[in-house]
């Protein structure tokens, strides 16, 4: 079939029923609320590029990869980077975040909600975009491994930009991702005094397009388009709410199922994230061993892990479509296998009992 | 059918796969030939925020639409901006080029080898090349409306960095756009003092994913890759001089039929793009109620003139697998009719007759 045209009045149409879907993921009334023409890192660098003006005081954590491709945006878009400190794996503590602020007063202050490389969920958002407010600071969040999986709720929390991708808990092909910024985060990029860096990027130019005028701007990715809008469409029908509820339970029997059969978490409950469960190698495990093996075995692909964290941890996904009973299930079983195989000791049966109890309790 | 990942070893044989057919449509042997993770203008904008260095001089063309978004781009990295002159509509004159290069030395001198805004072709490509390395300048080439389409040679005509789209003679969707560097243009970008201002598009750090590292640096849009592959694969199997002669040839008809039915071509033949066809709105009609109709009478979108030309012609393309006899007589058939419609006097069964002679002839 051919394309519609990205200027097509029918494609206009397509633009509204995103527009208003992405509002609805993001529990946002944000009208500056568009996919980036680009994966999860652009609306990332849309974000720190057009926030962040040269000679910016920024603050980004240090707890995990994410964080530093926070700076190095930053640092490209002019802005002096400064940083919260917390390991690898841990969240931000508010008393430390609170602290920088207030010892720094950055324009604008980054962190992670849902870190990808280590599984850390940060809990507590509103405490920290309150103490960012309090020294005028706009606050970004990277939420690509949140938004459509985990409990994320970009008004009440008051978060000014939030940004995501379409792969992970949309479970959308990557190339079209989501972006929102507040009114207050708007101002600031209309009242810049130099043009943001990238010109693809540049949230005052897309006005153009995605705003009430649609006028050119630059070619849209079409079916990427198509794409998002229908992985949104899935979130609206299995209701928001309703999604978080499920990658808890199901997310939850998994991390049951890991400890049930002797294995460890490398999150604490208080910050584990559903979506990205981290789980501990076992002494003496080729990580890369195992994750060859529930490739090449099962079909089944997990990461490993980055930075600090590189052959300690295993990265498993349980992100929206893919978060299901069954793959938990498989995921278990074919672990277990292969971790013994390369040389641990664990009780696969009971990790599977514990899944199955936490799936039927709830 | 769920993705591949972007890091699975099934897809980094796609992606060689994607690299060699670039360079087979491109015509180079260039090694750093990818597709970017964006639309044409993502490309656009890694060929200038990595080879424009801050301070740099750089020169841009006046003659369309895509030359002041050269002239953006080019400010956004730093660059010192200057201009060669001519009119919308028009190529360059090489000794405009040639003196504007001598006068002002630049790093960077950029060229729009097809220019979709106004339907004109650039000759003497290896002229203006050759003039450019005289003062040690680095040449970008806008292939956007050329690659696939139109002859374009990157290694014989000397061209340093050529970027461009998939939704033009590739047809493919948009979303994954080819880029190519020489070693010249990869050394300047290697030895940048300072790193270039996009994260998402630096060159530099893409090696570590495009090049035989083939590790993480963003997630890349898979399945506008794989339809880029298909795409170029559709490339290969006619044949790229082949692909040319065949445009050549089915907008030959298209601008003999226009001219037969009375309407003017707005470039003469020596740059006219077989590709974008320029035809003048008669006296008197309404050109934006002519694209209507044939949007909504016939299914067929063309599109009207930008800036300087806005109201004053329409462009029809002619790309691709659009690029066809049937989608030729068509074209002419319900253009005939709707000008007819909106008060201009043409004769289209001439305009049909003309094609079909220039059709039969080849």
């Amino acid at each position: 079939m051919p394309l519609i045209g990205h200027l097509d009045p029918a494609f206009l149409e397509i633009m509204n029923d995103v527009q208003r879907l992405l509002r609805y993921a993001f529990r946002t009334e944000n009208r500056w609320t568009i996919p980036v023409s680009g994966t999860g890192s652009a609306a990332m660098e849309a974000a720190f590029a057009n926030l962040v003006e040269p000679g910016d005081t920024v603050l980004v954590p240090t707890n995990g990869y994410f964080g530093s491709r926070m700076e190095s945006m930053a640092r490209r878009a002019g802005g002096e980077v400064v940083q919260v400190h917390a390991p690898w794996g841990r969240p931000l503590d508010p008393d430390d975040v609170e602290a920088a602020l207030q010892k720094h007063r950055p324009a604008v202050f980054g962190f992670v909600h849902a870190e990808t490389s280590t599984g850390a969920l940060q809990p507590d958002v509103p405490v920290l975009t309150a103490a960012a407010h309090d020294v005028g600071a706009l606050v970004i969040a990277d939420t690509v491994t949140s938004l459509g999986g985990v409990e994320l709720r970009v008004d009440e929390w008051n978060i000014d930009v939030a940004y995501s991708g379409g792969q992970k808990c949309l479970s959308c092909p990557p190339g079209a991702s989501p972006l929102t910024l507040s009114d207050g985060a708007f101002a600031k990029i209309r009242d810049r005094s130099q043009p943001t860096r990238s010109w693809y990027l540049d949230v005052g130019l897309l006005e153009s397009y995605w705003g009430e005028e649609r006028s050119y701007h630059h070619t849209a990715p079409i079916s990427n388009i198509y794409a998002l809008r229908e992985a949104l469409r899935l979130v609206a029908e299995e209701g928001i709410e309703e999604r978080w509820a499920r990658h808890l339970r199901v997310a939850g029997a998994l991390k049951a199922g890991v400890r049930a059969m002797g294995l460890e978490m490398l999150p604490e409950d208080a910050w584990w994230l559903p979506s990205l469960n981290a789980v501990r190698v076992p002494e003496g495990v080729d990580a890369k061993a195992v994750t060859r093996r529930l490739l090449g075995e099962h079909g089944i692909e997990i990461a490993g892990g980055l930075g600090d964290l590189a052959g300690k941890i295993f990265r498993i996904g349980c992100m929206g479509h893919a978060c299901r009973p069954r793959n938990v299930l498989l995921l278990l079983t074919a672990l277990g296998e292969a971790v013994q195989r390369e040389g641990a000791t664990v009780d696969v049966a009971a990790g599977l009992a514990a899944a199955g109890d936490a799936l039927s309790r709830d």
